[in-house]
């Protein structure tokens, strides 16, 4: 049998301990894997002195991961540290340039540098590997790189953020407002005090970035993607998505479009029956369509023992030698991509407007939107069968809500309708705008 | 850029004709994911005259698959002509012998050889993939190979027959009986002519054999595979499911448990929350359970295109020397599988019992279970919503359904407990037994 890897693990939390771990109570199964060992001889975090569970007796401890990234008993770094910039990059970069292969769960930093650290990797010939940085225990990056190289793929779209979609399901199955879905998903561990990363959508802007460059061949541009969060649900909407057959969920989708690739993560109305619709809590889910077939993975988006597992794999893959291209193709080969502006998406809305109950308002918000080309699927003016949800929103009946139903039409379209609208005072607060994915 | 890999494929069937379109039409991009073009240069099938829509001139005909394995100007074969034996068997065998590595589709080849293939294969150090063998478009076998090393996995199940979920599907929506709906899929060509091989179970054993030796690093053992066809299901039997909460598949499964490695196909109540429950359709869909997670990867299972990208991820693999054992580790690694008979199962079951309408005939048959250690969940004396579908089954009313849903159990148990009850004379009729899976 061939030589031990030998690996270094900077960064030992949640993942780090489980990788560590994970390659101590696998041994055997790891080395017939790969056709030689896989040993941890060093490893790098800030706490020296925490009980992290592992044994780490004859493992090598490095105060700083450049010390780890140049260590000689290090033949490949495992990066969970985490963070765009710092010491993450750092780390990385200097073992691609010592030619050592590395595996990383960190999707800031390749939304952030994802090409440069490729086209460093390539230069040096070593692996860049980052299963574990979009949906954990979803092969996903696997399975965009290598599954599918028959199939011209159109669209990629996922429940990428395990916090929002615990919060819109905790929402739905147990009627809460978001306020207190939220409070309950952190107390749970599952949203950080500062929750903002993950409800404002850039958690899944991150990796929908990832997603679209190995899923199109195109070259990273996390800020094209027009990003929403989801702070602005409300049960209402729940109620009248339940009421119509959808389910609503936080999505990052990339499409090709006749204007180039959009990119968008927002809130969305999903058919009931598409495979997205089915995934609730913490799970994550993606979809990705092609000339070939469309195949959806579900699986955990997080969890040290999900997220190690992806690294281990990453692992194993270059103690075989594998030798894909960090994009599936080299870097150089990566097309720059033609943005496809949120203003020129296409498709079906979902709007809600609260709206003054006087006569002929209905009808006037209707000349508005035909004064755009906007075709409406249906107008509900009844009010949802649940009657709680609605008190949540207008305690005091002053207005009732108004819900459009647009067939395809464009962003832009509905922008300039909703402008007129506004302008014409008929409503009150903010429009609730969703937009409807039928090709989930 | 290195030499064109050249590729020899035997049999032009939908699959083959999508193979050849596909490499032609996306010449450019499997040249970037491989690192060198991808080249048809010889193919061999049964009638030369037919139209295919394929473009087959430059490319080398042969009459015979051995010729094509030993044309000089072949590095690679494709088999797609299909059986266990016979040509393909030979034709894989010439090709290995000859130190060509091998790309197949032919699941009954695996099933009944796959070991010794492989052995082969190891031997000449080359590859044997198989990628579209199990579920066409969705890749299982790289996912199970290649993407969970760092998870111990406990239990392999999947929806893996396009056909008996077509079938299931259509009894379920349209409330059609068993033959009705066999007919529309037959009139659909989703079902063959003599449906046998499909509907019997059969199909479905082939692909779990494979993911059961994939999944447990064991050998391939089909032959230890209990299975049932889908023949017996009735439209009262998926009446009772929806009122129940579940519905019904055929699935193949493979776990481990005490006894050694369990294998079955039959069908099987699923609660509708499972993801195999969403599939609907000629879709397939296998859910993996580890140590570490547990996904699911749902996808097409048939069709020309979804197939050919699964030959096509294979071939690309090929080309970039990727060096993996056809099952993950060394076949003299793979540990010889202790079989648990289907005797020691355990679980839940679904016992539709036509019982003649006497008084004392329920507390009789509860005491046969009671007998057996079986604990009941309940007994369903009432008739279902749907009387439709009890005329299916019993036009004249001379009996009445009763369905006992019981605790779990031993499948041991189960059978004498019925045993009992049939010699008791209060039924008429074959008792209709359905396994409850609540772990999908």
């Amino acid at each position: 049998m061939a030589s031990a890897l030998r690996v270094g693990v900077a960064g030992l939390g949640t993942v780090g301990a489980s990788v560590l771990r994970i390659i101590g109570e696998r041994r055997d199964a790891l080395s017939a894997a790969s056709g030689r060992p896989i040993q941890v001889t060093a490893v790098c975090a800030r706490d020296r002195t925490k009980d992290r569970g592992i044994d780490l007796s004859n493992i090598r401890w490095h105060d700083s991961p450049a010390d780890l990234a140049a260590d000689g008993n290090v033949d490949l770094v495992v990066e969970l540290i985490g963070g765009a910039d710092g010491k993450a990059r750092e780390t990385v970069e200097a073992a691609l340039k010592a030619g050592k292969p590395v595996v990383t769960a960190n999707k800031a930093l390749l939304a952030a540098h994802g090409l440069a650290l490729a086209a460093l990797a390539e230069e040096k010939n070593v692996a860049l590997a980052f299963e574990a940085a979009v949906a954990g225990g979803i092969p996903i990056i696997k399975t965009l790189r290598e599954a599918l190289p028959g199939s011209r793929l159109d669209r990629v779209s996922g429940i990428l953020n395990g916090t929002c979609n615990y919060i819109l399901t905790q929402m739905e199955e147990e009627g809460l407002p978001f306020a207190a879905a939220l409070s309950e998903a952190q107390r749970l561990g599952y949203a950080e005090a500062d929750p903002t990363f993950d409800i404002g959508g850039f958690d899944a802007a991150h990796k929908l970035a990832i997603l679209t460059s190995l899923a199109f061949g195109v070259q990273i541009d996390a800020d094209a993607i027009y990003i929403e969060g989801i702070e602005s649900i409300s049960p209402l909407d729940l109620a009248i998505a339940e009421e119509l057959g959808y389910r609503i969920k936080l999505l990052g989708v990339a499409t090709r479009t006749e204007q180039g690739v959009e990119q968008r993560v927002h809130l969305a109305m999903v058919p009931k029956s598409a495979p997205l619709a089915q995934v609730m809590g913490v799970t994550n889910a993606v979809t990705i369509s092609g000339s070939a077939s469309e195949i959806t993975l579900v699986g955990p988006g997080a969890g040290g023992d999900a997220t190690a597992s992806a690294v281990i794999a990453d692992i194993v893959d270059v103690a075989r030698g594998a030798s894909r291209a960090p994009f599936g193709v080299p870097v150089s080969r990566l097309e720059k991509m033609k943005r496809a502006p949120i203003q020129t998406h296409e498709g079906g809305y979902y709007i809600r407007l609260d709206v003054v109950d006087e006569p002929g308002t209905a009808a006037s918000i209707a000349t508005r939107m035909a004064e755009q080309q906007i075709s409406l699927d249906s107008i509900l003016q009844r009010k949802p069968r649940d009657k709680k949800s609605i008190e949540a929103v207008d305690p005091e009946h002053k207005t009732v809500p108004l819900v459009l139903i647009t067939h395809a039409t464009t962003e832009a379209a509905v922008r300039k309708a909703l402008d007129a609208v506004l302008a014409d005072r008929h409503i009150d607060g903010t429009p609730q705008v969703i937009r409807i994915e039928k090709d989930q």
